[in-house]
């Protein structure tokens, strides 16, 4: 009985010892010792303070290089009320998405867009269009170009943080492929494709860029 | 010693339930059942699949009230680089912030940009604008505006995601806005200043909004 019993303290105690490890390394993944609180605190990464959304608008890269994986409708919502989240002038939100994954019609786009090569491997894409009915008018129209970019970008940023990859491909104001999306997706007159964004899973082949340049920015004046 | 022998086991029998506890706790916050690894891996927030970097984007919403707290060097120095993260057309980059914390500056800008008013309580603004001796040539010199406006979106999200508010008041293509503050800030001819966006802590009177449409959202065709 008394070695029954002294080999279970051995026991249990080994049993705390690992418990204690395990917890103490959760614990310190979780911990905040300099930044925020919640899902975006800093945490030191190669010396340099982050967190996951800085990482993903630094990890953030063009690409044009995809697995044949599906991305699903379900991904596709995600994005496009990633990019309705985006600010716009007065509040206008003059956009409109339309979600291409019909490979025929992702072919035809290739076709037709020379810098949108790659839409031909992609397993879906996303036009971000400026819709002219909801835009502020006059001078200010053209202001759904800066509305509509910046919903482009959350696109981006979205399909960074989900592991899936794309690149944003010109279209406005390019007369020809304006004319060329249109037709190919029945867009009509009021509604004007910026881009098309193509989206699939990365090969891993692109990595981001450092483009930081001290000299881009001033201080307190040019 | 049999019944100390029993009570030590008693004891850490007890210690391991607690640490089990823990443990357990602990782990889940850091479970990812369906989504992805890394810093954005999915949780689950009101039902919805999320990740810090979503979190992020459905959170920005436009800042005009701030404490007096100031926005340090450093911060600004990250915003601009989170500005120079985003994507520009054939990599040209052709632009170029100014950081302003200087408070007679700030409110000068408040005078001359009538929707910057809240620039007098901000502490801080990034301008940011086109630089045309980098821009493309020709036709697609304008698309400055797209990738100057992708990169104030990464501005803007960097912000919320430590801590600050912001929001993004227009300048171009106002001519008189351009000019007046190209007159403040000393900005040469070929720079052309696209927004001013005012920087401060948030107050926590706005909130974000939900934007989301299911009807701007069409199926592989419009």
């Amino acid at each position: 009985m008394r070695n029954k019993s002294l080999l279970l303290n051995i026991v249990l105690l080994a049993v705390i010892v690992v418990l204690g490890i395990q917890l103490g390394k959760s614990t310190s993944q979780n911990s905040d010792p300099n930044g925020m609180q919640g899902p975006n605190r800093f945490t030191k990464a190669h010396g340099v303070k982050t967190n996951p959304t800085l990482t993903t608008i630094f990890n953030r890269k063009s690409v044009r290089h995809y697995t044949t994986e599906e991305v699903s409708n379900e991904q596709l919502i995600l994005l496009a009320k990633a990019g309705m989240a985006a600010p716009t002038a007065v509040d206008k939100r003059p956009w409109a998405f339309v979600s291409v994954t019909d490979r025929k019609v992702l072919d035809r786009l290739a076709e037709v867009l020379p810098y949108a090569r790659m839409l031909k491997k992609a397993s879906a894409a996303i036009v971000v269009c400026g819709d002219l009915n909801k835009a502020l008018e006059g001078s200010a129209q053209i202001l759904w170009v800066q509305d509509c970019s910046a919903a482009s970008e959350n696109v981006l940023l979205a399909a960074e943080s989900i592991g899936l990859g794309a690149v944003w491909t010109g279209v406005y104001p390019d007369d020809d492929k304006v004319a060329a999306v249109r037709e190919i997706l029945g867009i009509p007159d009021r509604i004007v494709p910026l881009n098309v964004i193509a989206i699939g899973y990365p090969t891993g082949e692109e990595k981001p860029k450092d483009k930081w340049d001290a000299s881009n920015l001033h201080w307190e004046k040019w």
